[in-house]
């Protein structure tokens, strides 16, 4: 299939070029008219070019799938599938930018000098920590949205999935101690959205153990953040150690890694997400056994897949439309609760926290929330009807529909 | 009809993502495949991915059009156009990249570390002398075809259109003088091409007049590189005055800078290649009164228009298609040819010396003899029928067809 067609991505013409009439309209002497209003008001660059509707999907190859740092080449087709997906779901014009440089100073100063082209920048399979340094410089140093999706794609779709654990077993986020297996990407971008959430007692783990502050081994920048507002009575341990009394398991780690054993240690009715691929931390079955009463993977031939599917072409799409300068966290936090909300009280039970990858509800959902938090919490640069944004997003993306 | 569309360009998934069985083939688990297979060879991405038809057409807006220096994101509405007419008339991909910035250094760097995602590289609308530069040193300094179409576009078409100005007027390119007028990236590209095809007698002018070895004002490396080879004589003076007996006037100038008085100077039965945009050196019509021969203008309401789309998308498809590492002379020159020999013995006359730009035959004329010359002269990666890539390029041209 990849083969085939040589690759999966093309570039497409929206525009008829069938005579020479056609000809002097989208190229000279034509095309000088846009030219100049754009040289007169760079803004208008939204109006008159792909720009606000094209995302690059920005790889360094450091971190593809399971498959490491395999390089840019070899990363060619995730990035053009990511694509695909961007355009499949929600219409969103998406480009692979695969560079050939792991150096961060190289890569934040290829990105800025791309940004006249883009409308937005996804950051994917792009290895910790540089994916937090090249982030947040980006963030700071841009106009145009910028977003890891291995962090905060996986982080939404996770919360949204716990929001709704969470009626099941009528507890609060507040009140709820969560175990986090993992302190890559999708680690860390999990524990400060759930932070932000409210979750107050919280632990993350490394292959070290249990992560306190001042730890003296295994850290990092981004380590020592985490520490800073989580774990605050410093306690010390194996993932074994720290996972009695939780109620909430999160793995972004090995398969394997969490045992029927230590499930049995939580509280009752625990909540697990599993999310190792293609095995999880431990299997849907097991965890049952051991008492666990909401469990998510990222399998599809499970219950409650967490699939970024579910984030990023909705993420998008909703802030092109509005011209967001930023991805901010009230946007993410918008998400989350847009695609929580799909699932509705009568449906909702243990099997169905999340909404499945190919519900044709998310996307338009997520838009139109992520618009809306947008303009509402000043980062939008024009404003526009978050219906509108809705219908959009449902007009443009054709899963579920027939292609040609 | 910018606007209408958000601009003229849309990326688009050649496969189909309806359901979850596709998805897991587009992208995770199954799109791992691929990636190990270009991770074990890289030339594989060839195979695999959109790399081998997709062409970055690059500009730092520094010289779009007549317009000048208008910046990046200006210069937009053109990089489009031009991906749009790649893929019309020759199935090409390309994709626009606008930099932030206009140093030469930066420009040359980001566009290798996006080498891993592109086929070829289009230079487009960059300033001389820096497009000198840039070119010059991508060539070296890249294993993929790049390519200033505002040089050799134009070169190669004004080339073609000389070869068969000159069965009309019964010379050959040995005998001829030549006066080109402008000393821009055109300017330098057909002297340079020209001095090639055998072309002896040869006289650049600038705005300060002829150009000979050690001039001792408003010269530069190029200037200096192109007074080593041409102007033997070292003939000072003005255009005008070294006009006088010359057989073959080519400018790339500006509005006006060629009179009635100039062409009645020249050798009878003069060749006039007026390529000033929007209005040429001289009209026409005048020319003609003054006893020029052969005229061509860049525009499409006078018969002979140097149209540089007669060259870029046969030359770039031919040199994806036998994965070309460069485009050296010898394909510059078999597009030349393969674009003046569309002009049969019989149809060619004055008003006819270069073929159509919608003539459906050029694009894969051009496509197959740049990719024979290729394999011929050892940057082809692979070896293709040349007739292979005729048909192919016919199969994806959509200029003459209905298009959605």
């Amino acid at each position: 299939m990849h083969r085939i067609n040589q690759g999966k991505l093309e570039s497409k013409s929206k525009v008829p070029v069938r005579n020479a009439q056609d000809l002097s309209l989208a190229y000279s002497p034509g095309v000088a008219e846009p030219c100049k209003e754009i040289y007169e008001d760079k803004n208008k660059v939204y109006e008159y070019t792909m720009k606000g509707n094209m995302v690059a999907v920005v790889s360094d190859g450091t971190a593809v799938l399971g498959l490491g740092n395999i390089g840019p080449e070899a990363a060619l087709p995730v990035m053009e599938g990511k694509a695909v997906l961007f355009k499949s779901f929600a219409g969103v014009d998406a480009f692979p930018i695969c560079l050939n440089t792991t150096e961060v100073d190289k890569i934040i100063e290829t990105v800025k000098l791309l940004e006249p082209t883009f409308g937005g920048v996804n950051l994917e399979d792009i290895a910790a920590p540089n994916c937090f340094v090249i982030e947040e410089r980006l963030k700071k140093e841009t106009n145009i949205p910028v977003f890891h999706d291995d962090q905060h794609g996986t982080a939404i779709v996770t919360a949204a999935g716990l929001v709704n654990a969470l009626k099941i077993i009528k507890k609060s986020m507040s009140e709820i101690k969560v175990v986090i297996n993992g302190a890559g990407a999708a680690g860390i971008a999990i524990i400060k959205l759930l932070n932000r959430f409210g979750v107050k007692d919280i632990i993350m783990c490394d292959s070290k153990g249990a992560i306190f502050e001042g730890r003296p081994y295994g850290m990092n920048d981004v380590k020592a953040q985490v520490a800073a507002f989580t774990n605050r009575n410093k306690q010390e341990g194996s993932l074994q150690d720290v996972l009695v009394g939780a109620d909430v398991f999160i793995g972004v780690s090995v398969a394997g890694a969490l045992t029927k054993e230590m499930v049995q240690s939580m509280k009752e009715n625990a909540v697990i997400f599993a999310m190792a691929n293609p095995d999880p931390e431990i299997m849907p079955e097991e965890a049952k056994q051991a008492g666990a009463k909401v469990i998510g993977t990222g399998r599809s031939d499970y219950p409650n897949q967490v699939n970024n599917v579910l984030a990023f072409p909705g993420i998008f799409r909703g802030a092109l439309d509005v011209r967001a300068t930023h991805i901010n966290e009230e946007m993410k936090k918008a998400a989350v609760q847009a695609i929580a909300s799909l699932v509705s009280d009568e449906q909702l039970s243990e099997d169905y926290v999340i909404p499945a990858p190919f519900d044709e509800r998310v996307a338009p959902a997520v838009a139109a929330a992520v618009a809306k938090a947008a303009m509402e919490t000043g980062v939008a640069r024009i404003n526009v009807d978050p219906k509108k944004v809705e219908e959009k997003t449902r007009r443009l993306a054709v899963i579920g529909k027939e292609t040609e």
